[in-house]
């Protein structure tokens, strides 16, 4: 068996997304110790350019040294204690994702069901929040990743809020991609992906907590029961101002790479960042419409990073995607889930999220839907 | 703040172990989509080579997303159901990790202790056995990373299939460092790491289910605790002959490296890197003798690639490691536990197990000591 060479794609589905050479680069430097003081020195730093990306003074605020569905976890491994009442909105596959950790870690959990490609409404879970007195959190997705629908992360907090309730946010796909606000909007504990509008490689999931979420770490009745998302154990590694104890061994090199995407991030700032999905997402816009292919989501609440669009009536979708990918090394997204067969999805997320991958995907997909 | 650029170091510690070039180079190459079927391609060779470096014919042997820790934590969230009673040996560190573990999927522990730097006692195994004729599973760890004890896995396996016990293994520190032959020993599940004698970076686990245990895991009354960990779901990414289905998002350039260290141990074939790790081994005892220096564990099951020694009498622990770390840029690893502060655990891992690694540690340990 050989070496492995992968092919060279231009990714533009829902993620991972195209790697920054910068990000692959700083990935291959050499490996320290995960208790070497310059290694400790490093995740300072990047705790410290999580909160710039996060937009929060959370101290809990590091990466999980695992994908975001790990990410996921720890967010409902920590908060949920058995037989609490969790509202879960479900607008997608993640928020189901979410009802499902739910169940897991012994909650019982109340579904506020939205349409597939539309925002959770805050009516919707006002309503739940009336009808269950006894809820203890509110958990929703922000950018589903299956439809590329964006709910109001702030209208559905202050809501959760006025009823006593914590809120856990999946930011997978927003985090640098789309406004994100952690401290303005009350979010009590969210969690996100590194491959989406970061721009780098797939594997660690950043999360924040507030002292209202790790308050009620502290004070569960039961252990959390998973040793390796444990917070109280994984703050004896991350934490700030005490000795860093060792808990699990920690990916070296994807924190190298986490560390130059976010470096890359401050530099081009978090708003410009914001800017520049809305810009490329406008330009795709444009040229999708005029090959007369429709969009998924209201422009209300499309993010402009995840376009997912209906496949046009006649179209085979395997054969477009693959005629993409083995053509042109374009890769765009399938539908997941109920929208599998009837939808692409086209990513801009991070480094993707450039004109010369709109204009390249727009004539790839001109051709080989013969337009 | 800028990019982060690493000291260069040479890594004697209990893992990370010096990554080869080659597989640093490996990371660095372009990510491709987790989905693409070249990517699919690779992931078959990763499953072969993993069966290669476990000796099994497992067909559930794959890495998991995530560093040893959830490796272990795959293990025992999918094989134990609430009220299962699990054996567990502890002679270290990673013994005490199993408890936890147990206790946290709602397991019953039952605890055979043995002597930090001894080897789990398989009479004592024995004896837990026909004192617990309930128990299901029998837990310990081949190479106990934290004192450098090696365990007698077919032994212990063969006592606890008698008694209609399953084994979960812990071979984190020994995969590809000393003899390990999952089939033939009859080992139920294992789990490893990638950053010790694979010299791979961290951030993986390979895992290995045989059949009776994947049977459990099948007839399980209770979902597992961990949606992200569920054999069930994630063997419908990894499994076989089907069509790979999204389960999360695969750490594909993390996979590239440990492909790259796969394929580089087949080269050099697994009795030789063994081999060479005996060799070194020797090589640095005669050294640290030399220096007056004692072993911790007895040479009959002592670890090659993890030497725990005592730290000289008068010697300051602190300011020789970080003598050798500042001067030399020498990692040695500290004590774990109840070694804290008494033993120097000094590793041969991987791309560190060569003999260049062995004579610059003994040069820098005897002038650092002044010997």
């Amino acid at each position: 068996m050989q070496s492995f060479n992968p092919p060279i794609r231009t990714l533009m589905g829902p993620g991972p997304s195209d790697v920054h050479p910068r990000i692959l680069s700083a990935m291959a430097r050499p490996t320290i110790g995960h208790l070497d003081p310059a290694f400790v020195g490093m995740m300072d730093e990047v705790k410290s350019l999580l909160q710039y990306a996060f937009q929060t003074q959370n101290q809990m605020t590091m990466p999980v040294s695992a994908p975001g569905s790990a990410g996921m976890e720890t967010c409902f491994a920590n908060l949920v204690e058995p037989g609490d009442k969790v509202i879960v909105c479900i607008n997608g596959v993640f928020g189901m994702r979410m009802k499902e950790n739910v169940e897991r870690t012994g909650g019982v959990c109340v579904e506020v069901h939205d349409a597939w490609g539309t925002a959770v409404s805050p009516e919707k879970v006002e309503a739940a929040l009336q009808a269950n007195p006894d809820a203890k959190i509110v958990a929703f997705v922000h950018a589903e990743t299956s439809t590329g629908a964006c709910s109001d992360v702030k209208a559905i907090c202050d809501i959760a809020h006025q009823h006593n309730c914590l809120t856990i946010v999946d930011a997978v796909t927003s985090l640098g991609g789309v406004e994100l606000r952690v401290d303005d909007w009350g979010v009590d504990a969210i969690y996100s992906g590194t491959q989406k509008c970061l721009s780098c490689t797939p594997g660690l999931s950043p999360v924040s907590f507030n002292e209202r979420a790790l308050e009620k770490v502290r004070n569960r009745k039961t252990k959390v029961q998973s040793w390796f998302l444990d917070l109280n154990l994984v703050m004896g590694y991350w934490g700030q101002g005490v000795k860093r104890a060792y808990h699990h061994t920690a990916p070296i090199n994807a924190l190298y790479a986490l560390h130059e995407s976010l470096v890359m991030l401050k530099e081009e700032g978090l708003e410009n960042s914001w800017a520049r999905h809305a810009a490329m997402h406008e330009k795709l816009k444009a040229g999708l419409e005029e090959m007369g292919i429709k969009f998924v989501v209201d422009e209300a609440v499309r993010l402009p990073q995840l376009n997912s669009v209906w496949i046009p009536e006649g179209v085979d979708d395997a054969a477009v995607r693959s005629e993409l990918l083995n053509t042109y090394n374009l890769e765009i997204g399938a539908g997941l889930g109920d929208f599998a067969g009837k939808v692409w999805r086209i990513g801009l997320m991070g480094f993707s999220a450039k004109e010369s991958n709109v204009l390249f995907c727009l004539s790839a997909l001109r051709k080989v839907l013969g337009k």
